[in-house]
Formats: C-alpha cells, structure tokens, sequence
C-alpha cells in the first residue's frame, strides 16, 4: 500500500516497530543466558519484561487509532539482531562476550530510540494526544535502558574483558 | 578470527563502522536528489562530505593502532538502508518523502551514535587517547546532523506532509 501522507507514515512506522519489539523479545532470551554477570543478565530479563508491556501500548496505540495491530517485516531491527547473532558467535571469552552483548543492545536501543522519536513526533503533529502520552513511556524505558546499559559497561565489564 | 578481548571487539567494531560509513556514503547521492526540500538536500549534501572526512579520521584511528584499514561487513546498517530504500519506493508524495527520508536519515545516525559511543568508551578504557580525540570529532557531527534533521523535520517538513 502506497504511502500518502504523515498519518500513512506514521502507521508505517509503527507497524514496523511492532515487528521489532516482537523480534527483540525473542532474541533476548538467549542474552540472558549467555550473559556472564549476573547483573547483565538480571537487565536483560527486566529489559524482556519491559518489552512486553511496550509490545501492549502499541496494541493500545493501534487501537485508539482503529487500526489493527499488525507489524510489517523491518529489515533494520532484522539486521540490527543477526550483527548480534553473528558478533556472539565470534566472541570466545565470556567477559568480552558480556561486553559485546551491551554494545549489540545498544544499537537495539538506538535503533528504537530513533523509531519512538520520530513517531512521537508524528503522533504531535497529527494531534494525537493519547498516543504521544503512551509512546513517550515507552521512549523514557528505552533511553534508561540504554543509560544503565552503557553505565554497567564503563563502570565495570568493559575492564573486565581488557 | 575469533574476537578473545576488548582490543580484538574494538578493532572489529572499527571495521563495521568503517564498512558502515562507505555503505553511507554510496546511499546519499540517491536521497539527495530525491529531497523535494532544498534544505534537506543541502543537508544530505553537507553530511556527505562530512561522512568522506570521517573514514578518513577512520583511517588515521587504523594507522595509529598497526592495523589495516578494512571494512567488515555489517548486517546492521545493510538492513537500516534497505528498510530506507523500501521505505523511499513506498512513498508516492514528495513531502512525505522528505518526512520518510529525514526518519531513515536519523536511523542512521543513530546507529552511528550508538557505535561511534562504544568505540571511544573502549579506546578510553584501552588508553588510546589520540584515537579517543579523533573519534569524538565524529560523534560530535553525527549528533549535531541527527539534530539538524529532527529541527527541519519538526519545525517544517512534517507538517507539509499531513
């Protein structure tokens, strides 16, 4: 379906990182697993949960909007994880495996930074209020996310795996 | 070859971004003559030629650490610009093109964000100070681009594509 207008735009995008969310949650099982320190792992997990409940306002989103919720397969997040795949399975130390998996779900986050920013901005312009005010929760989970990823990096695992 | 430490996970993330920007800089010449908005397409224009100056900088973080400038390649930014180029074939009107074309554009720069952040953080942790120095100049351009694109897009160009 061809794309007209901002509001065709706008449920493009979140399409897309419907599809997204769904693909994080299921690669984030194996992070949690593979992840060395115990804290890695425990912000991998909060982070899972914390996905879940975003994949839920974007069904509230989609809702209020009239459209159903549906994602649209986005090469982006399915490059974004298969460089995670791929980094893994180069990596042989475990602490340099825990800091390769931080900077991989960095780029996640990023990736979904970007995404909620521009919807956010969408949703504004097209004067949907409800919506800005659900996305933006998620945008404050996404940026914390990253913040205290970045943080358990600098502080401790990247010396670990020097 | 297998990535055992920091320095080995550095040097690889350098030749992903390496990779990266080349793939960039071969995506602009598309994007900038489809800007229906001169000051998008001055913008892409200006941050095609930043992006030439920041492999260069690439190369001279190589030079200084022993290593050969290569690329590696990346599934990441492959997929952000093929998600951009399915995107630009699905828009049929030139404004919301431009609105499409800025929300790719910043994908990109997020990403490089996000990588441009985890290479200076392990250059510091690794003690490679000038490395550091010359890498920030980049990290500096890509979130004064990623800002100039959300002004332009906020303050006018989202607005000509409702």
């Amino acid at each position: 379906m061809a794309i007209s207008n901002l509001n065709d735009l706008f449920v493009h995008l979140l399409k897309d990182i419907y599809y997204a969310e769904k693909q994080i949650v299921k690669a984030l099982p194996d992070m949690i697993s593979k992840a060395d320190s115990s804290e890695l792992s425990k912000l991998f997990s909060a982070h899972k949960a914390e996905t879940e409940n975003q994949i839920k306002r974007l069904e509230k989103v989609f809702d209020k909007l009239g459209e159903t919720a549906k994602g649209e397969k986005c090469p982006a997040i399915e490059g974004i994880l298969k460089e995670t795949r791929e980094l893994m399975d180069e990596v042989d130390d475990a602490d340099t495996l825990d800091a390769a998996m931080i900077a991989a779900a960095q780029a996640v986050e990023h990736y979904e930074i970007t995404r909620y920013g521009t919807i956010i901005s969408y949703a504004d312009t097209l004067g949907h209020d409800e919506c800005v005010n659900i996305l933006r929760d998620t945008l404050a989970e996404e940026t914390d996310a990253d913040s205290k990823l970045n943080r358990l990096a600098e502080d401790k695992l990247n010396k670990q795996a020097v």
